[in-house]
């Protein structure tokens, strides 16, 4: 479903997103974890699972991470070994750099394209080291003979900057990508900037635009506010205002999160353009956690 | 009224600017130009009258200006010789840098504090050579008996880089303003980011909060879009696309800026900032005119 879904470019995929358990935990929390996950997901309408997988970005800035970095679980291996009770599709994050070309072989020959698609992230910086580049993780996918479905990653932020994020966004389609996935999404700006812009480019190329999910991610408390910060996701001044200075930050961010996915799909919705969203918790606290899926009620609503 | 308004902090104030005819139009035009702007503005629901004074901004920008700068007649002659007939109350812009200390002086003699306001606005960039400086003219204002109301001028789109704006401000206020009116508005998250500041400061510092008036101004061509970028107005890349390929670029520019008003009310209202508008049309062509009229109505709605 959600694979026809991305191949006929639908608007209004739904995903869900969370991050392995972390390394190192012990076999009876690990059922535990994932039950409660696969229990808590089946319960929701979710085209799709994303597993991310989690690379130390301390490369990319100097500022203290505020949540220590921890290694997790292969998001592959974890969802095999513990997930496989959900039925949905999992969009399993390849960061590549990690990876040999032997590795990132294996995983392609062993992710079935019914049950799985993939999503490729390059480097947090030039300065992190790298087994294989971007370059080298697509071409390494172009020879292969799996059909798995890739997306890619989209950074709306990167465009106030650069104004090149769309034209990165159909380099990448040419490389293969059928759909993508965006960072947490708190400025609505960057977001319809990008938006515009890729609109208007496809139009102008005739080359037709595959689905962009955007991220929606609640915000508990100031601490997740500055992680969110560290990870690039750039918040309007007047916003972070609104959440340090609120009395529920959680809700306000909820309520915040749902009314720009309703904005950024109308937005996308007169023009044509297919949007979705993927919906996850940067935190793992269980408040933060269970906001998460409210914020997935609310947009199927 | 607007004098109360203004002195009582209210929201709501909605003010309708003009620019003075240019030098050298004889006095029968003069006289249809005037005519033709009370008929006009009588008709509708304004507080007030603002009648810019306008400088040669060459020294701000290299940039070819997209329409040619016209020297235009005194602002305060313009009211006082053409447009007594209408009732309101005028808020006489001053480029300060314009002026000797006798003229200013002599200006702040005699307009009257029960018909008139005034706005100081400093030079456009340093390189500018000036006769008086904001400092001096806010010193020439305070030894002056007459209790002419001051307002000054606010630039949100400075605060998106320099973040200091609502500092600014606050230090106009201590210097003598009562209201403030902004650049004109095309980028709401500018705006908001600066009211949110502004907010927050005030509470914190216990420094009563007075009127902003947000400057709404039609676009009505291509060309006009780009004189709006000269002036300094940011324009949000998805915006300027949806103008440049809108069938309607004045119709939405409407819809803009009433969508952008209606925003910025309901964020101020909730938190109980008084807000305002200004409505303008840069350009002078009749329709570009005639929708700021439109615009006024459904402000007023």
């Amino acid at each position: 479903m959600l694979i026809d879904k991305i191949k006929n470019r639908e608007s209004g995929i739904i995903l869900y997103g969370i991050t392995p358990p972390k390394m190192g935990t012990n076999e009876e929390r690990m059922r535990e974890i994932s039950a409660q996950q696969i229990q808590r997901i089946q319960a929701e309408k979710v085209d799709g699972l994303v597993i991310y997988d989690i690379q130390d970005e301390a490369t990319r800035t100097s500022e203290e991470r505020p949540f220590p970095f921890m290694e997790t679980l292969d998001s592959f291996s974890y969802s095999e070994e513990y997930l496989t009770d959900l039925a949905i599709p999992k969009i399993i994050y390849r960061a590549v750099g990690k990876y040999t070309q032997n590795e990132l072989e294996a995983f392609l020959k062993n992710a079935s394209s019914e049950k799985h698609l993939s999503v490729f992230v390059g480097a947090a910086s030039k300065a992190q080291d790298v087994n294989l580049s971007m370059e080298q993780a697509y071409k390494i996918k172009s020879q292969q003979e799996n059909p798995l479905l890739l997306g890619g990653v989209t950074i709306p932020e990167r465009h106030q900057k650069k104004g090149d994020e769309h034209i990165r966004v159909f380099n990448k389609i040419a490389q293969g990508c059928s759909f993508f996935v965006s960072q947490g999404v708190y400025d609505i700006n960057a977001s319809k900037n990008f938006l515009s812009e890729y609109y208007y480019y496809g139009l102008e190329h005739n080359i037709p635009l595959v689905p962009i999910l955007f991220t929606l991610t609640p915000c508990g408390s100031v601490k997740t506010l500055q992680f969110m910060k560290w990870l690039g996701i750039s918040i309007p001044k007047w916003l972070e205002n609104e959440l340090k200075h609120s009395q529920d930050i959680l809700q306000k961010s909820l309520d915040y999160s749902e009314q720009s996915w309703r904005e950024l799909k109308a937005f996308a919705d007169e023009k044509g353009i297919p949007v979705g969203c993927n919906i996850e918790s940067v935190a793992i606290r269980k408040e933060e956690v269970e906001a998460s899926i409210e914020l997935l009620r609310r947009v199927n609503l």
